[in-house]
Formats: C-alpha cells, structure tokens, sequence
C-alpha cells in the first residue's frame, strides 16, 4: 500500500486557504517528501501526515515556493528527537544551497545525507532509506533553473506459496530471506531460488511527480502508465500560454494531454497560480481532454494497492 | 496614530493554530515589520495588514523562526509590483546570511537597502524611510546570537497654532514648513523659527519590541515608559526556569517584571513555546506582577495616539 497526501496545491507563494505544492508519500511507515516550501511543515500537521517518518526529502529544485521551508522542517524534525540521518536527493548544486539555507539553523541532531543528482536522462537508484524495492527514476525537466521531475517504482515482491517451500522442504525460519529475493542452499546441497517458491510477479505502483516545466513529450514517457500522475497546471486560461512559455510552466490542458499521452490511470493537478482562485471553473474541459483528471484540493489523499 | 499588530505569537516553529511571532506596525500609511519567520506573509494576509505598505524590515536575530520566511516575503513584495529599495535593519552580519537566503530567489524587482547595527548599547538611527521624526533604539540583549532589542520613537510635531502663524504675517504656503522643523525667513528679512508657532511639544508615542533573551535591567531601561511593550514569555510554567536560563530565553512572570520595572503602560506578551497548549491558564499570576498584561493572541491589534 502507498499512501500519497498532495500536501498542497499553490504555486509561486503560499495563500491563506492554499499551501504551496509539496507531496508525502508513505510506504511501509516510512516517507518521501518531495519539495517543502514555506509552511509546508503546518500543511503536514494538518492533513496529519506524520514529520517522524519522513526519511528521504526529495527536491525538484531549488525555487524558494518549493524549498524555503526547508530551515524549519529539519529543525521541527531535530525537535521530534531525531538522531538518525535524513536522506536528501536534489539536482546538482544542493549542498551548497542547502547550506546556505541552514546558516540560520545552527548544528541539527542528525545528519543530513545529501545525493545530487546529475542532469540526466534515465537516472535511476534505489531509495534505500525507504526499501531496497524502490526504484526512482528523475527526468531533467525545462525550467529557469535545473529541475527533475521524479517516478516512483514501488515494485512488490512475487507472492509467496507456501506449497511450493513445503515441497522443496525449505524450513519456515528461510522463508522469509527466500522471499526478499535471496537464494539458499539446503543441508542436502540443493539450491532454492525466490521463483521456485513465488507464484510470478505483481505489478509495482508507480506514481510520478512533475511540477516547474514546459510540457514535452519524455514527461509523458517518464509517466507511463503510472497509478497516480501528479502534475503542475499553473492556468486553464489558454490566454496564458504564451506566458507560461516565457516562465517554463505549463496549462492545466497541458498536464491532462501529457496524462492521456502516458495512458495513466488518474492525473492529480496542482502548482496553481495565486492568480486562479477557482480551478475548478475549467474542469468541464479538462476532462475532454483526460476523464481521471481531479483538480486537487491540499490535503487530497488516496491509498495505492 | 500608530497602528500596531501582533501577527503571531509562537516560538520555535509554527503551528497550525499559531504563527511565529513577527510585528507589523503601521505610521502614516508606512509599516515596519518586525521578523519574518515561516509563514509571517500569510499571516499578514490573514491580519490584513498590507505588505505593500512595508518600508522597513526590521530583524531581531537570524534564527530560522525569526526569518525563514524572508525570501518568501521578499519574492510575494516582487510580485506586488514594487520597485522602490526596501529598507532593512539587522544585527551585524546581516548583509552575508541574506544573501545566503537569497540563493533560492532570482532577482528581485527592486533592492536591499541593509543597514548592519553595530552590537552596541544605545544605538539611535533615524528610520527616513518611514518619517523623519521616527527614531529608533537597539540594544544587544543575551541570546545565543547576535540579538536585538529594539524601541520606537514616534516623536510627534508640536501642535502648530494658525493664530501664532497670522500674527507674524506667514503665508499659508510656509506654514507646512514651520510645523515640519525648518525656519525661514519672510521678505521683511525677519526669521520665523517653528517654536514661535506651535504650541508646545506632544509626547511620543513609544513602542518597544524585546524578544529571544534572558531577562536583564537594560531592557526595562529600554523600555522605559513605553506605551507598549512587546515582550516574549516561553512558559507561564516556572519548573522551566532552568531551561529558559540554558537556552537564553525568559518565562512571561519575568517580562512581566520587566513591564512593571519600566513602567509601561502595556505589556504584550508573545513567543510562546509550543509545548505551552494554553499560555491563558497563568494569566492570574501575570496579573499580579503587572496588572497591564495582555496574553497575547496571533492577530492582536491597537491603535496608540
């Protein structure tokens, strides 16, 4: 089960009804956070996402409404009495920046262990920090500044069939390293692998992230028939086209045409400009485009299985 | 007439139901505004208190809960459209760790105009950009950085007196000039100095802003009179005496004595810890030591004249 909660939904600057765009998603208790702009941190406690198991904060990039809460985050976070280190993933260029945000911290009680990632296409690793079954993928994305835009993997285990350890003898104490992917020898010198005991393999989950971008069509390939598509849409006024070009956003229309084009199952539109107080007022045509479309509202959640 | 309002009250980190504790205080259609911690430009918007109106930024320490949401609120005065310098005043080394917080921001519209105030007692600028007769009085008080305490010194213009004026033939046109402080000389050659046409001196009207020390003298001598005094109270609890001396803060019994000490006419109380549910329950207590203590609440307003 993956549990996603669109923390909030605004682009640019946060509002009073409209947090700026971050997500949490959990898995097996324990976090991603992607992006954590001012008061992303209230927008947490609010929709009741839990700050203690956040294990990995991933950025997209570094524009202040998608990093300047990073300062309070980490100090909340060392309040909750965190000692252990917190993975970071962010484009090249992290660690400086995020050092200069933390000049106003002073020393935290962890460590922070941060990854930049290189402005490549098909960057794939493994988010060890949540399970070793999670695969990220980051697709350089067109914005002002360097910006990835992120897939989640979250690929299950084959089911296990306890008939078939039974029948090669496999003891109960090796079922479960049988099952995590490991081989094993028997005391009869026989091997056992994890398909000899697993009835083929499920489908993973996967949920892509990508906000701060032009539309182009590798967002769709990086998409691809993802579980969840959540995806910026600064405007539905396509008068703003022309100026969304300029500042390397995109159209709500935009979002839902790359949706339709990566055959997803549901698309999550957010990063809303303070400028559309009401995005519904679109939604008749957005769904023209791609029936699954939700306009997001903050704290929108939904359980993946 | 100055228009004070307290736009949150918390300590640390902000709460769902608490914004940090920042202060915008409005003269003659110009704000000030004290901190601007995570979250401080919604709760503007909240207070509706008008950022376009802000002049003078005004720091008291660069802790992250005092000023994480600068770049934010620089970014939101940008897309006010201004272009005129904003004027900010900080303790010494400002200049190094704004520009650190900038990383995140691009260029902004307009530029930081940043006085650095020297760690020393009595230091008296004029802040110009408000009004001319507005002085303002820094204090390093004892926190675990450079801190500032700050007072504010509307001085107000005598009351000019028409009569006065008509009795030495001054033309209409130069009676602005008298009340705002300048002589000048009529076509007689005879000098007219602006004592000659008010009537007397109006008392000040004197805010003062202390928060993030340990409770010393000096700060009721800042205080001194004041007919507001703003001041932070940790805990009402007095089992965290200990904790406030280690980590350089005070509980709301010592501003309180504070309060009493410089004779203020009003005690604010702000910057509560957020382990501190429901600072109301010591009001009795508080009101013992200084009967003019308010428990403040985010949003508190008044108008001093």
């Amino acid at each position: 089960m993956v549990d996603v909660c669109l923390l909030g939904t605004g682009g640019m600057m946060p509002l009073k009804n409209r947090w700026l765009t971050s997500c949490y998603i959990e898995y097996n208790g324990k976090a991603i956070l992607i992006d954590c702009g001012e008061g992303t941190q209230i927008a947490m406690a609010e929709a009741e996402c839990k700050m203690s198991r956040v294990e990995v904060l991933l950025i997209t990039h570094f524009h202040a409404d998608h990093v300047s809460g990073i300062p309070g985050f980490l100090l909340s976070l060392g309040n909750c009495s965190r000692v252990e280190p917190l993975t970071i993933y962010a484009p090249v260029g992290a660690k400086k920046i995020i050092d200069n945000l933390m000049c106003i911290c002073g020393a935290l009680p962890f460590k922070l262990d941060i990854h930049e990632l290189p402005m490549d296409k098909n960057t794939k690793f493994i988010a060890t920090s949540i399970d070793s079954m999670l695969e990220i993928e980051s697709l350089p994305v067109r914005h002002r500044v360097n910006c990835l835009g992120y897939s989640f993997n979250f690929r299950r285990k084959p089911v296990f069939n306890p008939d078939k350890a039974k029948s090669f003898n496999v003891p109960l104490r090796l079922w479960r390293v049988l099952h995590g992917g490991e081989s094993i020898t028997l005391d009869d010198g026989s091997v056992i692998t994890t398909d000899m005991v697993t009835d083929g393999s499920r489908k993973s989950i996967k949920v892509t992230y990508v906000t701060d971008t032009l539309p182009f069509d590798e967002i769709a390939e990086l998409a691809f028939r993802s579980d969840l598509f959540i995806c910026e849409g600064m405007y539905g006024d396509e008068l703003q086209k022309d100026s969304m070009n300029e500042k390397h956003h995109m159209l709500m229309q935009d979002a839902c045409y790359l949706a339709s084009l990566a055959s997803v199952d549901i698309l999550w539109l957010t990063h809303y400009s303070p400028a559309m107080i009401n995005p519904n007022e679109y939604a008749k045509e957005l769904l023209n485009i791609f029936e699954n479309t939700i306009i997001s509202k903050d704290g929108q959640k939904i359980s993946l299985s």
